[in-house]
């Protein structure tokens, strides 16, 4: 079985010669110690931490999963362990402020980690993950104390953390949420309820878990407006950094799933759990959007770490394997067959998982410039500010989350075919992927939901197509200075076309939604997938400039690595970028099509 | 956990108001006892079979699996008992001849029986179904002995079958095959080599396994012209009809898998067993392609079949669970919010689960006429006649096995993500449709060769084209038709444009591959997906027009069903027929894309 190789050369290609982070931190107070040779030794190992400790674990953790007993969660052997050198490595803290023992470095550092430890295992990785959730809730909402608290213990990793959203009868419709919060005489709440899908509701990694709880309080507004978020540890805290009491909070159960199986997905009963208020009465909803975006930003990851780990267990096995010969004459004649790699139709495959790890790792990473400013502006107080990069943050993210995690998934379904039937054996561990990745397009919010959020909220709702008109202007305004580039021309050309095409699918959509409101959902799967293809065609064509730009002006130290850029930046413009017109043929068409039947009228069996 | 509904008011609108199987029945000496009220009674009877006993074993084998102790295969509990079930109600000898005690009724009766069965439990329908692929080897290569001895209890169902062709080294390679045959001097011979990926390898199911096994004489050629054919049963026929001996095959172990949990797949060992060459020696390779297209549009089923079943479990929880309001307005004020069914983006999922479902199964029943013309040659011994029909089904077999085996995953994976998270959750079933589907796209050659053979064998090799001109002409001679049809008439108009298109790209990529064979392989996915959407289209048209015709002339006692069929026509001629050009585009594109880069530069870590 292959094991993961962090793919650092094109990491630093990104950051260093496509989107210039150097200059990036230098602008940002949190950079200050983001200096290259400090982001250069962070990453380096962090690449050796994901490798050596995270990567062969995780397909023993899937053969093992998780256990429930005597009310206690145990993760699968080795867990505890990587856990500790994690912790002890500071990884937790890495983009959190100093004043709460973090690194303070900026939050696209902390993103690249969670690519190369989510890749090589992302089941593990979930768990201090979702602690970040958890952390980000109490550093915007929580009252001083509850910072003081919480905040330390957490950003060490002594403590993990949960968001307990769903329960039994919604998801995505948190305004259906029951558990209740009763007010206390001391200012706490009793929280009685129960929750499902907790990822990391209970383990055996830390000393304590902090969950941030949607609860209502007695007389509380109907639907999203009367949800409040609560602080509910299951120890609770010492008030000297330890712990005390065990709290009313347990795992009822363990969900079995079709993968992640070294996370745990924990029913959560609270029975009359102590609790605390965190940020305004019924503003909960609210408080949790804060960070949304981000947190989605994190779920997309999961769309380029399964194709990348796809992709290079695929590879490996397409040079090793031999099978027929090549249509254009043997390639390895004195071998009984050729490697599947000289097949055209395992390129194509293998090429397909290349162009969406390497193009969404690209759209990530320019999307996590803008995070980088948006949590400079909230540690910093500036609202404007966080706010103005939370709206450019807010249009990319639905397109990241859904787009990438769709994309994952079909990558890591491709390495299963680029292994036959051997794809199918779990020894191999390429059906292990596929298992794995799935979960991303559902949770989070699922790919409809992301596509609605851009369509309906982010596009129409909030700016009336502005978001739009922004960002293709970003587009254009690039492709315009490389329509007399020597060699990226056709990609510019091509670029100009499909920015001027977004619009105009944006206004005719808008158009439509005036008499016929259904089109917003009708079109949004297939305007997300657009959008989607085009944003990733931006990212390969800058690639491609950057990566010609370094052949002509010669002594490229890496020239086969640039030309692999451009091989693959006109793969994808040839044989990818087609689909988004598929795309846009079919959100045009009438809604009619969609909502004409009774739904008693879907299916006539017997 | 919602159950299997056999389909059948869909399946009479085709095989009756479609298709007229009951006019092409009386044209076959098989179809003497397929008149409409025998085939309407073994409808009902297979279709209460499939929902009453194969059904509720589907989610607990998944659980069970299979199990391998003291050298014996078991099957999950209540397989033992269906089989036996399967095995009284004379199942297995459906479309046999009689002669060796079957029912003698059209292959196409078969079919309709699997595509049930196999939607219902799909893994516990590989056992009879795998059984089938050694029958028809031997009823066509084997001698009069060989039949005698064989097909008797083969077709009772008292024995069962495998076919024995992948070993570790090959799959897909077959003249890779390393097991040896050494002939005794009684003129059988002793077979010794490893066997894997060999579904109903063992099992508990049947008092004795009859092998098909591929091998090599001592100093046969090398490669395909190299492979003879044996047949090797677990236990040596006594002669009188039951077993004797045991002989020296048996299961070294059990594939752990992705899915199909309760199919055995087994490696096998032969260590010096004594088997009886089937056909002439060497010839092996093509005594097994005789049956390849039949048994191929068998895991055509697994297409169509989880495309249904995700479709009918997707379609009833969309109707019950509730989340959010629809975007024209409350449809369910009472409520605490609107049905999942309201929302355009999920009846978007259901709806393309539906025209997979119900498409598929016209492409289905439609080649199915061809092979009952097929085997009634065979039959026959009119080989010229079964070799004119076996050419027409040829061409259709990678378009419906590759195309729909894809189709059937994607349907599969909609029904996860109409279900959000809990689609993840096992206890749904969603998600193990999913894994059981996955196999659908690599067994009996994958996606990828399916599309090979194709382009490169059917179109391009055998016919120069001549295979899509035929089968062109068949719809756009249908589709001129249709024209001055008031209301097909965009369906008609559509058709005539990608019948010549078809064309078109074929003869494009022909002049391309005397240049370029690397065209071939690297055009043949988008060209069979393009073949596929487009098959698919026509099969909508011909729904859509019987539909129309129906309510046209009044007194349609189902006038909703036809309303339906009309409906989901529009929906895939809009919404999902446009993918058919984003294929178009890629396929034409230059091979350059993806044969620039060398091996060793695809991926750069470290």
């Amino acid at each position: 079985m292959p094991t993961y190789k962090a793919p650092l050369r094109d990491m630093k290609f990104l950051i260093n010669e496509v989107f210039d982070y150097p200059k990036h931190y230098a602008s940002l107070k949190s950079g200050e110690n983001a200096t290259p040779d400090i982001v250069d030794a962070i990453l380096t190992e962090c690449g050796r931490f994901s490798e050596e400790v995270l990567s062969p674990l995780y397909q023993s953790g899937d053969e093992e999963g998780c256990k429930l007993e005597n009310g206690d969660v145990s993760t699968p052997k080795g867990y505890k362990e990587a856990y500790e050198q994690y912790m002890m490595g500071g990884w937790q803290g890495l983009s959190a402020p100093e004043e709460v023992g973090g690194q303070g470095l900026p939050a696209s550092m902390g993103l690249l980690k969670q690519e190369m430890m989510g890749t090589a295992n992302w089941p593990f990785s979930m768990y201090p993950g979702l602690s970040l959730g958890a952390m980000n809730t109490i550093q915007l909402h929580g009252s001083d104390e509850q910072r003081q608290t919480y905040l330390v213990p957490l950003t060490e990793g002594r403590w993990a953390g949960t968001m307990c959203l769903t329960e039994p009868q919604c998801g995505t419709d948190l305004g259906q949420v029951k558990t209740r919060a009763e007010p206390q005489a001391d200012g706490s709440y009793k929280i009685t309820g129960t929750k499902i899908f907790i990822s990391s509701g209970d383990h055996d990694l830390t000393e304590n878990i902090v969950h941030i709880v949607l609860a209502r309080l007695p007389d509380a507004p109907k639907g999203t407006k009367g949800i409040s978020l609560f602080i509910v540890p299951k120890f609770l805290p010492n008030g000297e950094g330890g712990v005390g009491q065990r709290n009313g909070v347990t795992c009822g159960s363990l969900e079995k799933k079709m993968g992640i199986k070294a996370s745990a997905t924990c029913v959560m009963n609270f029975d009359d759990a102590t609790g605390h208020l965190i940020g305004p009465e019924n503003e909960g909803l609210n408080c949790m959007f804060t960070f949304m975006n981000t947190a989605r930003i994190g779920t997309a990851i999961q769309g380029v770490g399964p194709a990348e780990l796809s992709y290079q267990w695929a590879l490996e096995y397409a040079k090793e394997r031999r099978s027929m010969r090549a249509l254009s004459g043997k390639k390895d004649p004195e071998q009984v067959a050729d490697s599947l790699i000289h097949h055209a139709d395992v390129r194509r495959m293998l090429l397909t998982q290349k162009a969406f790890a390497e193009g969404g790792r690209a759209m990530l990473y320019d999307a996590a410039r803008l995070a980088d400013h948006m949590v400079e502006g909230h540690l910093e107080g500036d609202e404007k500010k966080a706010e103005a990069y939370d709206d450019k943050l807010g249009f990319l993210t639905p397109i990241l989350k859904g787009f990438l995690t769709e994309m994952g998934y079909e990558a890591a379904n491709l390495g299963v075919q680029v292994f036959g039937g051997h794809g199918y054996i779990r020894e191999h561990g390429m059906e292990q992927i596929v298992r794995d990745t799935k979960i991303a397009t559902l949770y989070e919010g699922t790919t409809g939901i992301q596509a609605l959020d851009l369509l309906g909220r982010k596009v129409m709702l909030s700016t009336q197509g502005g978001a739009v008109r922004e960002f293709t202007l970003r587009i254009s305004n690039w492709a315009r200075r490389q329509v007399t580039h020597r060699k990226a021309r056709p990609f510019a050309w091509e670029l100009l076309k499909l920015a001027a095409q977004w619009n105009v699918l944006t206004v005719r959509l808008m158009l439509t939604a005036r008499k016929d409101r259904d089109i917003i959902s009708a079109a949004a799967n297939d305007f997300m997938m657009f959008s989607g293809y085009v944003t990733m065609a931006y990212m390969w064509a800058r690639m491609a400039v950057v990566a010609y730009d370094k052949l002509e002006n010669g002594g490229a130290e890496s020239e086969a690595f640039y030309r692999a850029k451009i091989a693959t930046a006109e793969f994808y413009f040839d044989r990818l970028l087609p689909r988004a017109q598929a795309h846009a043929t079919s959100m045009l068409s009438p809604t009619r099509n969609l909502m004409q039947l009774d739904a008693q009228d879907m299916a006539f069996t017997g």
